[in-house]
């Protein structure tokens, strides 16, 4: 049995959203977390060392980091289409795009919304890299690995959604945005993100 | 045909290190970096896009990201024993410890180095809860799942043995370092780390 465990508008959504894109049966568990405005607390259910989010259970085992989750979850079913096998080079080229997210993209964006890149060269440097890969790829498009709409789009996309606002302005990364919101999926995500009434009477 | 661009000494070694593990057929070429000291330039044969190593050509598709060569390399080589079936439970903590090492022991490793880790409650807790997930790992041994060895030793190990003196003192991590540096692929890396005489010469 697989188990997320999920905190509302939070890093986990998109794990959600991914939910939706693969059809996994995936039961989902709404939980608190401690937010960066100092609200909510660890949530002595959630099995994360850590206390955060997203945690997955397949039957005893722990998956953690938003990526790992992602891509677990997407191996279970190849029949979605949104990975490639092993021996396939689009699978590096998928790979890369996972981990460059959480080695380059986001500590790019910490980094503009701290300020530093506007006060030091090196990190003004790395976010102007992680942008210009950013754009090639939508500049051809119309998903980041061209075609085929993959887990990536699912991991970068929601990235890009989040932090709009600390992004470039520029046409294809609105569109890139307007492409993924409209997908049927995410739309059936958003409507789940959100703590069924149940658990918000109970909390 | 499998290329591994690498820079002697510099982050790459570690996929040296797995090539000879594996029993990979990939050839390497060796190239010039930025170094951190100031010597060293992005070399024009390199074609990652920031001018970094490691980079991997499979015939014309480039991987770039430590953990992403990694794991492709890695998923190219079933019969190593490196990994695990896409549909294994394990194959998910596996994931888990390869995007750990980027997004909270590599960053946790730099706070340290830097100072924020004495300056900073946020960076001091962070790096003591990825000290704390590392020794419980290595308490239960000998390997970080177990009794199998995996990709995420050499992606992990080597960052340990690289930043031994800014981990905290214990003798679970000296035995560590002690059984990498014991395994057979872990000194034919060595030897195969540094250019080779006529690399030297020509550059």
């Amino acid at each position: 049995m697989l188990t997320l465990f999920h905190a509302p508008w939070s890093r986990s959504s998109r794990l959600v959203w991914l939910v939706e894109e693969l059809g996994a049966d995936c039961r989902i568990e709404y939980c608190d977390i401690r937010r960066m405005d100092g609200t909510g607390a660890a949530d002595p259910r959630n099995p994360h060392p850590d206390g955060k989010v997203p945690a997955l259970l397949h039957d005893d085992a722990l998956i953690t980091e938003s990526a790992a989750v992602a891509l677990y979850l997407t191996g279970l079913h190849p029949e979605a289409g949104l990975s490639f096998p092993p021996d396939s080079p689009q699978r590096g080229s998928l790979l890369t795009w996972m981990f460059w997210a959480s080695g380059e993209l986001e500590p790019s964006l910490w980094n503009k919304m701290s300020g530093a890149v506007d006060a030091d060269a090196y990190a003004r440097a790395r976010y102007d890299a992680a942008m210009t890969r950013l754009l090639e790829a939508l500049w051809e498009g119309p998903w980041l690995m061209g075609d085929r709409f993959t887990v990536a789009d699912v991991l970068i996309g929601s990235t890009v959604g989040w932090a709009r606002d600390h992004l470039p302005e520029s046409p294809l990364l609105d569109a890139y945005v307007e492409r993924l919101a409209a997908r049927p999926a995410h739309a059936r995500a958003l409507a789940r993100d959100g703590a069924p009434p149940q658990y918000a009477e109970a909390s």
